[in-house]
């Protein structure tokens, strides 16, 4: 089968490599319908040292399930399913918590022994507590594919900031980041009942997208500037929920400059730094609430699939450009420049 | 009248000034019938310059009202009140969130202008706001006062603690620190419900009294052992929520390292640092949230006090020794030396 791997930054490429097969009797073998590239991606792809052997890639999928293990009882052969970008037994102690992402015998794709799920084929551990059947669905409803694929990763990984920020009705949220995941939080921020959204962000596209998810206002300036504007957009006072979805300390200062007395900043994007301020100057005078952490997708995805196929939301529209599992490299090659929000691959 | 005023590191003299008076038609004035020495006073009785004028101590009383400003409408000559140790209007956006210690009109005590609370006679500010009515409560009722002066601030910082941790039924509740405030939050999380309360401790009369208040199991290890200790009670998994009630780092590091996967690090230890891990290694990677903050202690008054007057709740055996003012430089001492945990000032 042909599956993406990684050899060293900016170099992805498109290999052949023997079918996955069941090895554990909790393991399916799903047959990618679509993929995508996720914004963490990018990641190695600026910074990975050469590896001879490559590394492989992807963690969100769409699929048919092909094979199961014996002991795999919630899903057979020919289920339409949705695979969460970790794996989970969703019976664990963490996972009735739902923390599944902290799952006692989970864990993530990307390793050799997992594979990535940007490939034809993929081996899904722990499969009745990590795939999701979405009933009724057929090969040829092709336009729910990009909103029902955003469930196994980038709009609940939004959701999943709204969701610990507590959004509710008559709060005002402020989502940092037009990035895929900043304007998945606009939309379950929306979703959730906000009353004001004002989105950070600077690239017009993206930004438009945004407003169409349910910003209410657009703040291009960083910083200083930044803080200053969602101030004088929520009269003085900060907004009661940050939603934080990039991970670079400016983000993080911006979050605690534009946070409400006893606000919430919820953090989504993966933190490129391990200190940070958090004493009487930022957090703790003002008793913010910080929180987040490596989205649960796993325990949002049933309620949100109705809501997909109702065409409630449509946070596929995320996806701006389409190329096939042949062209992967290329795709990463637009996200790297920024020519493309987040591609979708069809398998 | 005689007040408590610090000149220095180690040094608390009695001193006879003016009568306050009302400033503002919002002003009461108001006798003390018992204030105290608050474990926050030793952090300038450690490490104060010398200032030839004096600094006002105290920020905890209960007492009779002497006098209202023409504005003051919720208190009058004679009624018995309890002072939080910050005044606020009680009717700006923040106070209307249950920030007290936020609002726009409010501050604290210790200024040239406000005066300290340790005194016979103190201007309240903004008194409809500020001060709260015990009715039916005469001088006679000495038995009351020590708990309904845990009201004022120490109690009631305890309790801020366990509401922001979101402490309820069936929670695991560990305490870090053994003082007034850990104590406190031990009562609390008792209160709210929790099954299971660690109390991070060693100072055997203090964790006595904290068993007393509700603590399950005492920890006397500090760092990795403490950590250790607490994992083995919890089960391997850790504890839900972890109340913080020291203020310094390896407090701190001792909250992430007990705390479950999902769960709150609440603190109200005045972080004795700005910067503090929270990336991936700390809080990100288990999705823990970070809370806290000064106590918005008036929110919580009204709702106390039934429970001191029926005995439900006796939060004032955190005093263990009783002076008069005069003595208070005494109590200073004691509660510097920890031969006092908490010194009561008779007025």
């Amino acid at each position: 089968m042909k599956a993406a791997y990684m050899f060293g930054a900016g170099d992805v490429r498109i290999q052949d490599v023997a079918d996955p097969t069941i090895q554990n009797p909790t393991d399916a073998i799903v047959r990618t319908v679509r993929a995508c590239i996720c914004g963490s991606d990018l990641h190695p792809y600026h910074s990975m040292d050469n590896d001879e052997h490559g590394v492989p890639m992807g963690h969100e999928l769409i699929g048919i399930v092909e094979e199961t293990g014996s002991q795999v009882t919630t899903v057979s052969k020919g289920d339409f399913v949705i695979a969460p970008f970790s794996f989970s037994d969703n019976t664990c102690s963490f996972c009735r918590d739902g923390f599944h992402t902290a799952c006692k015998h989970g864990g993530f794709y990307g390793s050799p022994e997992t594979g990535g799920l940007q490939a034809e084929l993929s081996r899904i551990p722990l499969a009745d507590g990590s795939l999701v059947k979405v009933p009724g669905l057929s090969e040829n409803d092709t336009d729910l594919f990009p909103s029902l694929l955003t469930l196994s990763d980038v709009y609940l990984t939004g959701y999943h900031a709204a969701h610990m920020g507590h959004v509710q009705a008559g709060k005002t949220v402020t989502v940092i980041g037009d990035g895929a995941v900043g304007l998945s939080a606009v939309l379950a921020a929306k979703q959730l009942g906000a009353e004001q959204i004002i989105l950070m962000g600077r690239h017009t596209s993206r930004t438009d997208l945004g407003r169409e998810f349910g910003a209410t206002d657009v703040v291009a300036e960083r910083g200083e500037e930044g803080v200053a504007k969602v101030l004088e957009l929520t009269g003085g006072e900060g907004s009661h929920v940050v939603l934080e979805a990039v991970g670079h300390m400016p983000a993080y200062e911006q979050s605690y400059g534009v946070v409400r007395t006893g606000g919430v900043i919820s953090r989504v994007g993966v933190p490129q730094y391990e200190e940070a301020p958090v004493g009487f100057g930022s957090l703790f005078g003002k008793n913010i609430t910080l929180t987040g952490g490596p989205a649960p997708v796993r325990v949002y995805i049933e309620q949100n699939i109705p809501l997909v196929l109702e065409g409630t939301i449509n946070p596929g529209k995320v996806f701006d450009r389409t190329v096939t599992l042949d062209d992967a490299p290329a795709g990463y090659a637009a996200m790297d420049a920024r020519e493309a929000l987040k591609v979708l691959l069809i398998v």
